[in-house]
């Protein structure tokens, strides 16, 4: 059995290279090592970074490298009702952060959501995409190719759907620039966010393409899939799940709970969220949506790096007869239940509180639930955070006129 | 002294509320207690999120209603020599992620640019920015509060730096739509992402304005700021720091090591980076940017919501007499070196590895570092994925050949 | 018989209003009184504006309180080659604009388009949209609506197609944001612009919504259409033609009719159209491809306001073997040779010129050739635009060189 | 003296080529030459087009290769009461369109906003620009420029401004992507369009920049302008004129005449106008500004292709206590009273009309009086088209009712 001291001395005598110490021990002596060794090279003490608490095999697939692991504190919010496609009933709601006040508020915005019977939430479009780019010699190819596309969109299901047991492709929309061919390919992936389904059937149906047109492929990605990139495509068209959640507020439950109204609130969303956003030229028109997409991602294993679509999301606020009705948005919610993330311990077990770990039934029911939950969160928040906002001006305005 | 069962009975006789219970206990104790309430209503084990590497008590200003802590596992890239205006020499960054293959397409990348001789790179603006929306009755009185607004920054200024040692208000910009203001203002944060800062000095030259002026305060921030959305003011105007990273690779290098040419990395970048983006409506033109951005922001402890502008990326990628230039330039990455997350313990071992735990001297100087070793790791992520996507090419072009 | 003094005097004593005159004299004699009027309340002298060519009677469907007509000058540039799916052959294109230098500048570029043996050019989609808004009380049953609609496309194709004897429907993409539910309608309008075909077609299918789901239409343009904005779901998914024109200019007919090299001209693009409009937040990847559609929708009698959309065009240019490569691809060309302003005479020989006055045969084939000509113009314009900036360059790099 | 059939037989016979028959005739004659070898050519009689009603020599600076003039109906919309920073009174608005209904509807706006006092209007930023791109070898000199142009704005504006006798250089902002370098150029240019005055201006500042700093000029302009492109930078920060107008109209007025409620106008704004342009990725927040701006610039002799950026309106309304606030903002309407298109008869007999023709006192107060004119009419017709949407839905809502 080897150390992690004498596995870090055959790195220093270059006999070993530093990622390739899990070959040459277990992967939590590895993982030892190299930690030693980057704190002999940086002065930095590793201590907590070490006490990761999971077999770092299990790890293997998530990280390279791995010396430890970050440590983001996990809190919990509700419970809270959701009336849902695929969610139904309360729920607990763990979410990962370090943004101070984040917890409480979305806590204060569920509460308010509770005493109102709960959200409703609907997944109302589904589907992960994957759009490669083909050289052509100009757009006479370029007309020829996406004629022979949507005439033979069943070739290209076959040989996609051929790459995976779950995946069912749904469409295959073709957009021309110049001598450039784009084929957003769009499936439903059901419990998985999808992307490696995706991107392995899309490169079986790229063959078929090759062979049968003029168009040579240049990237198994063309951008208009688009992957963590703050693109329209994904805000108008959608990319993962399309949900959306609301609910009526009573008024007298704004006024006591929120300590403003629900005029003030819509107020301060028409000038912030929605014309503010417009002036912005912007694709996010909420509060703070991707704080709670965030959260809920890092507790629950998705990817963080797709937080960056989850802020494609609207924030509507009317008053409706003295109550309050307020919905969110998510464009492209990115999410699963099975694999990557998911699959580590914290993760999973954030999964288990929420009774969402593994597959669905019916397939694809647990990855609908839980982005109609965490929408619902999201919807938390805004609600929170524009009473914040529409109350404190409501508090200084009554100073004013006290004066 | 309560233990956790005992704590948790009396949440359960409705004695005390879950998010009261560290007003009852050591906060390890709450956290404990919390655990055990929801493992009792969800059918959840908690026995991971338990294992947390630090006292519950730090992480109460990251948190609240704690229950532990997720886990991301944590890697090590480079070293990397990077030639910054803050950053001066060799690094290793860590990254936290659960993206399977991430370090080691990073890894390969950093080390292509090593054997090129580092990066160059600089942070070229700098300003965190909080926007308020105002009220008034209509364009007269907005021209008028504009009007102010311009001839007076330095009533404001002394009012916003009157909260704060070190911020700094670098400018201020007004915006009018109709019959609201918006007024941008822009601080120098030093090593603070700082939004706490300018959100708590906007505030006071917030009630310098409603004093001054017909103005009334309708929220704290108007969306024009614009935090956690992917809008375009940040993309163009900058936020956080605006920070370029690049690299000439020799040719034999691009072959030897990245088996391609850089023609092929041009192409692929010009077709997917560039005009794959235009076609999408985005304002991100890079391969995957926010997926480094991410990994760095949890490892180092910024907050995870705002790798939605640090996805703002423009990737660039040109031959030059057979060597390849290649660049990326985020325009909105906002960070620090002190406050928020940067306290917990995992993150700033994280920050020690690269030598920046804490404020620079001179000020600043430490998040800036931080904001070109991210750029360069995002420049070695381009270089790496743009590679293997024109690599993969050129082996099947090489296929085909050989049939 | 009423002359206009007499007409005039009606309306000075009260006894007409000025919208009313043409119910009281001929066309010619109203418009005439009402200049007298406005001359009179203005001192200004509306001599010119006086002198239209056409019988005031023919605008009577194209203007209210007519008074004459703005004169814009109109040239002619080419004869170009277009192969195209519908073009085909040697076309003069009118241009009609204030803008001087730029028909020369569009003619360089169409005489070395010419002698590379002409533009190639397809139109790769169609459709004509509309995206009425409808309210329903929230997400259930927003999602209800949808499903509806999603299943009972036939029922909505069957109402709108009853209204009119050229279009059809293409398609219904629904959208949902929070209580209020969008459906755009795409039609198949032929060689109409097709806005009021599609507006009346998409009202009776309307009927059917209400009559069906439990939305409630609120107005018949919700804006995800989208007319007359600068909306990336045009740029993305297009809207009237989507039309690409591309050519391969051998290199030496750039370096002897552009004085500039393909290289030059590639960079220059790259830099300016690419990268700088990625930087600007843009929808529009070119030069100057407005330019050429608002003077040849001036010419041909389209909507000028439509010039807004026709502005999502990217161009792509790249050296090949040598060679230069240049496209334009307008995503949403809004065009027809039937209805609107193309009757007025001055427009109507203006299509003429180019022998597409009228139904096209197919139907379809005329707007389609005109798409693809205005097209080649914009690829024109833009190739001699670019060509002048980089040859300004390259000259002044001589100059810097010869001291 | 040279005859049309003469001049005309000189080009077919190869000794004079179509665009130099100005230099052997007079403009007409050269105009009428041009006009029968199209005729030759093409088959279509250009009766009509030949009917200008202006000297062709005026038009030499608007056009090459004339043939004659586009005719585009000019009618009248007004008078409207605008009290504006630089508008004050009552005016007539001439606009020119081929959009039937358009003036009717504008004009029903106009009388409404009449009978409530009319609108008030302000300019509130100001300022024409042009951003040229430079290539540096990489990040390093492009910081080194960067700093360069930050400390030496005096030098650029001395420079800028010897080229000119009305022209100021308001600032200059730098953007950095890679080894690109943008420099956003803004000048004052008073009663000007000025978009030449800009460019002559920016190209002798770049003179000094290549001297001063590592930088090459690529091009005078690199999209950060933006000029004729619908681009965030645009919309955020402005271009041209920034205008808003806005009015309160009075409950009862709004019933009355408009036939609908305030509630129901908002309500029609904010589904279509502001959510359903988020939805739709837009940079128009509006129902059809476009259409009043083309109809205006067309009259009065601005540049078509500028309608671009006109489009870049956001407008808001809201119930005040039964009264309708109403507001239109336009970021960049870029317009002029002197120069280019506004020299042409028609157009200046346009201006003429409005009392705007020429240099105002002080200068730029005509042009800023124009662009109040032109919002107040885009307002008018926003009013109008959201009153006729919401009327008609409320009239169904009745039908139903009455069911």
């Amino acid at each position: 059995m080897t150390d992690p001291a004498t596995l870090a001395e055959r790195v220093r005598e270059g006999d070993l290279r530093l990622h390739e110490l899990e070959d040459h021990a277990d992967h939590d002596t590895a993982v030892a090592a190299r930690r030693l060794l980057v704190e002999e090279s940086t002065d930095a003490d590793l201590d907590t970074v070490g006490q990761y608490a999971f077999d770092a095999e299990v790890a293997d697939s998530a990280i390279e490298n791995m010396i430890g692991a970050a440590q983001i504190p996990m809190g919990i919010v509700g419970p809270v009702t959701v009336n849902g496609g695929a969610a139904d009933g309360e729920y607990h709601l763990p979410l990962a952060t370090t943004e101070g006040a984040l917890l409480a508020s979305v806590n204060r915005g569920l509460s308010v959501i509770e005493s109102s019977g709960g959200a409703d939430a609907r997944v109302t479009k589904n589907g992960m995409t994957r759009a490669p780019v083909f050289r052509v010699s100009g757009v006479v190819e370029a007309a020829e190719t996406v004629e022979w596309v949507r005439e033979h969109t069943d070739r290209l299901r076959e040989a996609a759907e051929s790459t995976t047991s779950h995946g069912e492709l749904l469409d295959v929309t073709p957009y021309v620039v110049g001598d450039s061919v784009y084929l957003r390919f769009r499936y439903d992936t059901k419990d998985a966010m999808g992307m490696n389904m995706a991107t392995i059937a899309t490169g079986e149906a790229c063959d078929v393409v090759e062979t049968e047109t003029p168009a040579s492929l240049v990237a198994l990605s063309g951008n208009l899939c688009s992957d963590k990139k703050p693109a329209a495509v994904n805000a108008v068209e959608g990319r993962g799940r399309s949900v959306t959640a609301d609910v009526v507020i009573p008024g007298d439950v704004v006024e006591a709970r929120l300590h403003t109204t629900p005029g003030a609130i819509a107020e301060a969303n028409t000038r912030k969220n929605l014309i503010g956003s417009a002036k912005a030229g912007s694709l996010g028109f909420n509060a703070h949506a991707a704080n709670v997409v965030a959260a809920a991602f890092l507790a629950t294993g998705q990817d963080a790096a797709q937080v960056v679509e989850g802020a494609n999301t609207i924030t509507t606020v009317e008053e409706r007869d003295g109550d309050l009705y307020a919905s969110v948005s998510l464009a492209s919610l990115e999410l699963g239940t099975v694999g990557g993330g998911t699959k580590l311990p914290t993760q999973s077990e954030a999964l288990d509180v929420l009774g969402l770990r593994g597959g669905g039934d019916p397939a694809g029911s647990n990855a609908d639930a839980l982005a109609e939950i965490i929408a619902t969160g999201a919807l938390a928040g805004e609600l929170s955070l524009l009473a914040a906002l529409a109350s404190r001006h409501l508090s200084s305005a009554h100073e004013e006129l006290g004066r």
